[in-house]
Formats: structure tokens, sequence, C-alpha cells
């Protein structure tokens, strides 16, 4: 097999954030946003091998050393796997959002990475193939290889992942009038500590309650039928357990609600929590509503509202 | 309010059979078939109530007593609920499927006499808002008033029950190129010890599996995508516990399988089994080949093929 060779002396790609879970879709629901997102430049160098010369906007808090880096480990896989080891890259990773905040931030970073190198090589795997290699970043950022959400990030849009063994990753039509407001309040959650605090066992009414929601959250999105989509964000599983780690979880969730939005929950593991609305009037109005009620117990916040980004992962200038 | 007279001397209605369950939608997904399925005949009468005076096909074995019948209880309950307890009609059942064979007998005899009884007096309800009657009927037979035979047999098609409080239910659009193959085993599964087997909890790993496959099969039947619809139609949850009551489910299964079906799994609470083909040839070939694999330990059954109901219920000569 042969590859083109590096003709892009540097690129700069951007890869959004992402909403993992969606209320009743544990582990399986993901969707991107058009704001924030991680951006990365990597330039040629003769040296081969990945390095990370530089990281904008984390604070010195993550790690240099590619190895020990998502963007880097998901660039060394893919190098590894199409056989080009002899390619050498030095990578600035730009962080435009919150870390550790259930935005997908490790995972936009492992994304742009393997995004920006295959698009430097010409392209030698399609974007669809491109998955296992971020994946690996979620393992060393999370401890296991998530997709919920890489697979978002890396191919816009709203995803079901429907199986792990085989991955099995499925594209979902979303309405295009449909919102998103992100709130990332300035508290810390540590993703292990989210995922520890969950039952082993779940009531098997409390199954039947949520895959009625999960079926209803994908035809209310594919008709699409908003009423029906509002109806089925709803999480009687994880949201009620991971709730106790959000200080005005609540309060924040019946802001959103009161305000028009058609759904709201924890985004990820949190601490961020997302809303979706039908247009981006309501979309900006959830969001201040929701960043007053943190405020009222002296939290602080960021807000973003954006579209559904549909496209993914992008190259800019 | 004023309701039209009854004008109709006497009107014969078929419902139709039904799957429930649907290999990973246990108690949310069901769809209705062609055929087989169940036929009323009611006859106005002079005389104020309902009255079975006969039926027909079910050896003796239900009640003739219109309020512990299924179909005598859901006209009951209609005519309660619009208020024409003057109403008097004579109803004649024909059972044209097996009882106690998880195609929904009961809910297709409940489903045609409130679509008969509602026909006869000039249509005062919308289809839609006969549902809670025929749930009746579900009452009597089941213990509770389930949906998930009683909604596709009265709307057509391919249904969610999302939620029952409040009632909340969804018809999903099927491709047109899906046949079902129903194999009812001549053997006995009662209903209540299928559903007392069951776990009341479930893993989460195995609740995240069957969400994944909830989404895959409603995205699958909405693309439409058979490939997704055959790699969603798997259950992890009740079908191994319930597989057990079915002497040679696993070989039957297979049989549907290497012949060309989509997916196979129990019909309602069994011991009926549904598969799924994209031609109507291969349903043929995956029912012989199913009552083959019955027959080869001395078990007869019967075999039905036919396109996906999206009618419901019909008026017939």
């Amino acid at each position: 097999m042969r590859f083109h060779c590096p003709t892009v002396k540097s690129i700069s790609v951007f890869a959004p954030a992402t909403v993992a879970n969606v209320a009743c879709g544990f582990d399986i629901f993901g969707f991107a946003v058009a704001n924030p997102g991680d951006q990365i430049t990597l330039t040629a160098s003769d040296q081969p091998g990945v390095r990370i010369t530089d990281i904008i906007g984390d604070e010195g808090r993550l790690p240099r050393e590619a190895e020990r880096n998502t963007a880097g480990i998901a660039i060394q896989t893919y190098l590894q796997h199409i056989g080009r080891t002899d390619v050498g890259v030095d990578a600035v990773l730009h962080k435009q959002m919150p870390l550790g905040s259930g935005l997908g931030s490790s995972a936009a970073s492992a994304v742009a990475g393997v995004f920006a190198i295959n698009e430097m090589l010409g392209r030698p795997l399609p974007t669809v193939e491109l998955l296992p290699f971020a994946m690996e970043g979620e393992r060393l950022a999370c401890g296991s290889a998530h997709a919920d959400n890489v697979a978002p990030s890396l191919l816009g849009g709203f995803v079901v992942v429907r199986s792990y063994s085989p991955l099995d990753v499925i594209r979902i039509e979303t309405p295009a009038a449909l919102y998103c407001t992100l709130v990332h309040p300035d508290i810390e959650v540590n993703t292990k500590d989210a995922r520890f605090i969950l039952k082993n066992e779940v009531s098997l009414k409390n199954t039947i309650i949520q895959m009625g929601n999960v079926a209803g959250l994908i035809a209310g999105l594919m008709k699409p039928d908003y009423g029906l989509i509002s109806r089925s964000l709803v999480d009687v599983i994880i949201e009620p357990v991971r709730a106790i780690l959000i200080p005005e979880f609540n309060e924040a969730k019946h802001a959103a609600l009161d305000n028009g939005a058609l759904g709201c929950s924890i985004s990820g593991s949190g601490p961020s929590m997302f809303a979706l609305s039908r247009d981006a009037d309501t979309a900006q109005q959830v969001g201040a509503a929701m960043q007053q009620a943190f405020l009222s117990v002296g939290i602080t916040s960021e807000a973003y509202v954006s579209e559904i980004n549909k496209q993914g992962p992008r190259v800019v200038d």
C-alpha cells in the first residue's frame, strides 16, 4: 500500500465539544456543538515522531509528553496503524474549553489531532476509520475507550454508539432548528468519581422507562417531533445519582425548563449541563437563567449557545 | 354532547395479531401483522348492554360472560365512557389464531370489539382514543393494562409505547419490504409464568447494550437500514431467561438466521417466535426451517407469513 507523502507543511484543525449521554442515552448517545471546541496545529518536522511543543489554555495542567497526551497518543496510534512512523510532526494544542467539564475536552483534542494528521498526509483513511485512534486518546484520559464523545466530535451531528464489540456507530439526522445551551459551572467533578457512584444494577422497571425514552428521542429527532424530543429527554437511571455532584442542579434544570428548553440534563459526567431549545433566542435565555441559578449560590459559570455541529472537525486558517 | 344514533344494524371487524417486545423492546415495542387476526361481528339489539352470543374457534376455553371477556369488557367500558349504556349489541367472536400463543390474541379481540362498536355508532371517537378501552381488555386477560399488543393492533404498523403514565404511544414508519414470519409451536406458556421468571434487576452493562439496540432498531426502521435492523434485533435481557420455556428455541432461531432472516426472537411472552425478513420468499423459507426445527423433536406448529399490517383493524364483509 502506498500513501501520499506529506504535501502540507502545516495545518490547523478545530474539533467540536460534545454532549455525551444526552439525558436518557448513557454511554450510547452524543452530539457535537458548533462552539466551543479545541484546535490543534501540526507542523511537519524532519525528526520522526510526535512532539507536543506547546499547549495553550490548559494552565499547565495537561501532560506535554505525546504518549501521555490524548492528541499525541491518537496521532501516534494512527501513524503506527498506517505504517508511517517515519513521519514527524510538532503539535501545538489550543484548549478552547474548560478541562474536566463534561464537554468532551479530551475527545475534541484527540479528534482534532487525528483528523489533522490524516489531512496532512493526503487523507489515506476515510474520516469514519479515524475513530479507533481517537478512542485511544479517550482510553488514556478516562481509563476506557469510550466513543460517545469522540464519535460525535469526529462525525458531527447526533450519534448512537449501538455497540462496542464490534464497534457500531450510527449517525442520526437532527432537525435544523435545534439549539444547544451549555453551562459549565466553575466547580470540578472527576469523571472517574462520577462513574464510581453509579449502581451496577438497574431495576427492570427503570430499564423499561429508559428504553422508552431512548426510542422516543431517536424517533423525535428523525421525524422530527419536538414534543416527542422534549418528553423523551428524561433520565431515570444516571441523572438522579449524578445530580448530587452538581450544586443547584435541580434549580438550574428548572430554570432551563421554565424558560422554554425542550429538556435539560447533565452533559457527559458533568459538571456541565446542557439544554436543547427550538430557537437561538430561547437557547440564550435558557443559558442566562441557568447561570443565574448557579450564581444565586455564588457559583460562576460559562455559557455557550450554538447549533448542533453537523460537520465535525474542520481545517481552519 | 350528542353522538350519532346507531345507523348500522350489523358490522364485522378484523383486528390483527401483533408481535410485542420485538427482541430488544420489552414492554415498549410492538407491531401488527396482516395475518392472522381475530374477527368480531356485532349486531344491534333492542336490549341494552353487551352479550357474547357465540365464540367460534376457542374450543370452549374463553368466558362467554361479557364482563369476563376481553372484547366484551372493552365494549362495555367504551359505552360507559361515551355515556351510551342504552346501546345494546350481540357479539359473535371468531378466534382465528391460537390462544395463549404470544400473538396478542386477547388484544386483537378487544381491539376488534371496540373498533366495531365505535364504527357502529358513527365513529364518535377517533381511533387513537379507543386505546384505553382496548387496554381494559388486556387488564382482564393479563392482569395489567399492557399496551404493547393493543396499540399496534389498533393503530397498525410498528409502535413504541414510550410511557404509560401518561400514556404516550408513537407510530414508527417501517420499510415497505419487511416480512414477518410467525411460528407457533403447539405447546403452552402461561403469560403470568413468563413474567414471573424475569429478574427484577438488570445489570447496568446489559441496560446499556439493550438501549443501544433499541436506538438502533428505531433508526434502522426509519432510515431504513436493513443491516442496522438486523444488528439491533438482539435481546440480552428477556430472551435469555424466557428461551428456556420454549423447547428447541435456539435451534429454531438459528434455522431462521441461517435461512436469511434479519432477526428472530420470542413473540410477546411466547411460545410463538417471530422472524423478520426482507422479502416474502425468504420469510416463507424461514418459516419452513423453523417448523422443521420444532418437528425434529416432535413438536408440530403453525406458521404465518405476512407483511407488516400498517392499517390496523378493518371492517370486513
